[in-house]
């Protein structure tokens, strides 16, 4: 019989729902895990929001304060997926609750707290996971295995594009993702970071950094409220004080060179994260909106049959794939979701710490507080 | 409140799966529909797989004889997502119990068995509907809207392939699929029924055909038993007596020509439905394997700007997109089931007919009879 | 030192233009040729205009009349740029006069022309070749020697299509392409003829066909003058005399299907020549809008690195790239008919038989002949 | 009658035979010229191989120093095709001798050396240009008009890689673009001033740039003569000082953004020069690799129909088109150059200033010495 793992979700919004779906439908396809989840209750501030929220994700019960949820033996695994201003807090009381952790990603506000909540889970002993999902997208799992195979021989060139242009309109408002109280920073920490997960995970640690930040549109209309993406404009204008987009270019520790863009201005880019590796041996590339495609250029083809195959990462061959549907059958953004809790579930039966784990969330802050320092500053800044 | 629909399905492999997750998963995504499915019984023959399917899917109970499944009082709607060879027995004593069918396609093995079929469901006053889910695919949602907006103009060609490689290994089993006294036909009535039905959709009724079909590999290991994809070889070779792959050419009603193609040995051509559409003003192109995405030309546009322009269909503005997840995150292969599973309700909740129902099946039924004829015949078949 | 072949070139329209270019332009690039060609003269009715052609194409002189350019003692070599109702005089006629004879696609008007071309070219014991220029075009060149190889292994499909949209407006006129006494038939001819060709050059001979034609457009506002792209539209309507588009079905001697789709009515599709052949090791894809590239799927890769992959073919070591800039810098269109001009000199040098020849031109006639009739009886026709 | 501009080419290899090509065959596809080129003359080292290339390419006489042809009364215009440490003196004898210019890009080894180009050049009073031949490549030019238009609103970003993989090999020779005695810098000045002119063209003047530049492989086989692409391997190490790669944050002075990186260690990436710009209203991407397609997003198409349209620039209505062949034909590479020297003698022939010119090369230069500095120093560097 698997254990049942009993699990607090914080957050009913974008985050929320795409993190109930995967408890939801996580046994359903992973026939034979050591660890079922048991949704034991959602929290958040709205009681009517958060109970519909509840009963249409299927959550035994709610909370309108996480402290409480916190508090409760019945939960086993607290799941943070609020806005980045209430990461350190939460997690700081699970951790000394007890309590298992996944955060959304990014980690914390700044370096600081990153710190604080890494020293609390492990004083704690607990096990615990930052939201980087993109790992999980089969793409990215078999480039990675494509990379420790050796396939693409010593690395050169990381590169990758995070675009959107969700806020384009400059009359889009002034949401709680483009105020740095709340979100910490702007397209740097929100796509930035998935960014500078994958290069950790694909090239290695950074060793230095240099980066641009820009804030184009710098009014924008207040919002009614603050949460949510779709919120509507009020009347008055305000500043808008996060970043629109960044650049910045990096060195890593075994001599690779990084670019890194991010922005939320690119019409058209709707959710372009892209990412190319050249190594001596061979390249990889990757595009989120295709995301069940992996581009693979080896230069050990014979000369004259050498080329960029797509691959469609849609066989049982594939990392995750067997779980799924027949070859051809392509999945979708949120299954990567469900790989992140499968693992998370299964590491903690085995008792195994998880990755990407607080110390990969603090080694991503450190990059992340290096790229702000750098756009500042106007240097390079050592990490 | 949201009325119930208490829902009893036969089968439980690929589609049972794929059906049983969309009624699983409908209510979270759709939060207002008027009516919401009851997971009551799932039925198959081997007693400890349905028992375990229930479990992992989210059944509340199961059967081991469909019979039984039928004459439950708890079941308004029958789902068949059986071979081929029981979907006239189940649908017509369904019928006669009273209950709402969903049945798969294609809808029965001949023409016969499908005017029975719609008979029994007519006589008996029922909602029916046939799994023809790419009609809910968003882009091909969206390349109906267009057309019927009058975007391509008068429609000149209906080009599609279905193309697969799933069989291409000589070595590859004997599995029902490839017997035509479980499936009635091979490519042409598992692959081109989609097609045939999307022309229909898309373009209108069909005038004539002419057919060629070929079985390539004529013998091949006996499948240890019948029923699945994944069936290993035995020692034995047995015959094949469906076709491999077939083409055919057809004339609409409204003076189209229409191309088709379907294989299931087309190496890298995994789940290759492409279809494209050229009138007018403009053509669109759709390719399954890219589901998220049409292609579509307007002759409209500016001389030098014209070109095809790919659509990522994911934005709110787009057919069933506002019921996922924001612009850019793509959805995968299944959620079309979860669309066709909501309108059903939808429609049940209404009291409204489906479509694609039954007669939507017959016609389909009815082109596939024709090529099949026109490919023994060796002349033009009229529908 | 290269042998020198002295030209004669009827037609200076679109093709003519082409033809020149490359005897203009085929010695600067491929260096050590064994035969160069002489720009003896060019011919057309029209003399001021073919005076214009000769100055700016760079022939050392011009006729008004094939006959007189036949007759010349100064020709080794008689090139055929004319609409088709012209080639079958000039053909014979060069070949009685000794004349070595490259001829435009389609060769002739019908079967019975073809035929009398052959024989009065074999009767001579000149050398003879057909233009079908698709052949010398990189990544077909390299499609054949993979298939030669064996990395398709047994072929089970053939698939092109030949799509336009030139005439697509009704305003369009009714230039000379459009009707049968100038140019034998419409699509089918004009664009069938390559890929018929393609398909005998890739594949092998054709069985039999089944065939449907169409002309969408019935009636076109008159030429003014009917030779020409470009005419402009007069006042009266004329009637189309040719197909639109055409549609068949091809069986191979080898037992591969085939299909093949012409129309010059998609619109957004310029000059979509796609050619997608499946064979029991891989699947090939070609499209001439993107006519540097060759798609490729082994499945004699690794499985999880099986992809179609895109060959960039501008490398020394793809066929006729020597010839041209370093990797990666694209050739275009009229490339394949330097191409063409090189090997035709080449084997006159070597007194070799150029391929295709009229032996290949008369094929591709009975092919077209076959489809012809079947679209006009409605049955299969075997070749 | 069109005037005659009498031309002398200094340089044969690559860029000579590239030139070469252009002067050749420009008249024959621009038919109402208000000037045509003589090719007058073209000037190499070794005697026996620039004879071979006069012969070739179709110049006239040869000469095997390069002061000797700039004194040559017959001569108008410098054509200086040299590797880069040549052209600042051939082009202030050039111009001191009253010849128009054109010189090849990158302009010179350093800002000094541009200057007194320039200086030279204007005290002339000739024509000159720098062969930025990418702004003449009809997609480019269809991006610039775009863009004036006004169809990308205000501009928020520039995007650009220049990614090449032909030393990817450590075992490919230190030829002369691998010495920056002969070469100045490596993939920064090769490609990167192609990109930075590129920038110039479709944004505007550069503010301050940051960049980092690396060479992965610091040893490689000398050469046994070091012009040429093709030389090979031999026994000695030798060191490569230039750089292999480079990567470069910009900020514009109208306040866009760009990014920048080029490399020769991409492999799979043969010539992939990939530019996007980001404005208020759309965007626009181009790639080398596919030069007869831009692609362009506009936020005022119909919300639901929004999509990258790929327009195949092959139409009468795309800059320089009218010249070529029939929609749908595509051209190649050195296509651009045809319009390059097109543009230039009609410039000289009306008395017009080229653009491109020498102003342009000096301000690339700028850019071009700004990364290297910074990439030197650690910081960034104002224009």
């Amino acid at each position: 019989m698997p254990k049942e793992i009993r699990v607090g979700l914080v957050g009913y919004k974008f985050m929320g729902k795409a993190h109930s779906h995967a408890y939801r439908d996580v046994a359903m396809f992973f026939s034979s895990m050591k660890a079922v989840p048991v949704m034991k209750a959602i929290c958040g501030r709205t009681e009517d929001e958060v109970a519909k929220a509840a009963k249409i994700y299927g959550w035994q019960s709610y909370e309108t304060s996480w402290e409480k949820l916190i508090q409760r033996d019945d939960i086993d695994l607290v799941d943070i997926s609020t806005p980045v201003n209430l990461h350190k807090d939460i997690a700081i009381a699970a951790a000394k609750a007890g309590k298992h952790i996944l955060c959304e990603k990014p980690m914390a506000m700044n370096l600081d707290e990153a710190r604080e909540m890494l020293e609390a889970a492990e004083k704690a002993g607990i096990k615990h996971m930052i939201g980087f999902n993109y790992r999980r997208v089969p793409a990215i799992a078999l480039a990675r295995k494509l990379i420790e195979e050796g396939a693409l021989g010593r690395i050169y060139h990381f590169r990758a594009t995070y675009l959107q242009d969700w806020i384009v309109d400059p009359n889009f408002p002034l949401v709680w993702r483009l105020r740095k109280e709340f979100a910490g920073s702007g397209a740097l920490g929100d796509l930035g970071a998935h960014i500078i997960d994958l290069a950790r995970f694909l090239v290695g640690e950074f060793e230095r950094v240099t980066c641009a930040t820009k804030t184009f549109i710098k009014e924008r209309p207040e919002a009614s409220y603050v949460t949510g993406l779709t919120a509507r404009a009020g009347g008055k204008m305000g500043e808008v004080t996060v970043d629109d987009a960044a650049i910045a270019i990096a060195e890593f520790k075994n001599g690779a060179l990084g670019s890194f863009e991010v922005t939320r201005l690119a019409p058209g880019r709707k959710n372009c994260q892209r990412i190319e590796i050249n190594g001596s041996k061979g390249s990889i590339f990757f595009d989120l909106e295709r995301l069940n495609e992996l581009q693979f250029f080896s230069r050990e083809d014979k000369d004259y049959e050498q080329g960029f195959r797509t691959i469609l990462v849609t066989e049982e061959s594939h990392p995750y794939l067997k779980a799924w549907w027949p070859s051809g059958h392509i999945i979708g953004w949120e299954h990567a979701m469900v790989h992140q809790i499968h693992d998370l579930l299964e590491d903690i039966a085995e008792d195994r710490m998880p990755t990407p784990n607080f110390v990969d969330g603090l080694k991503c802050q450190e990059v992340l507080e290096a790229m702000d320092r750098s756009s500042r500053e106007g240097r390079w800044v050592r990490i």
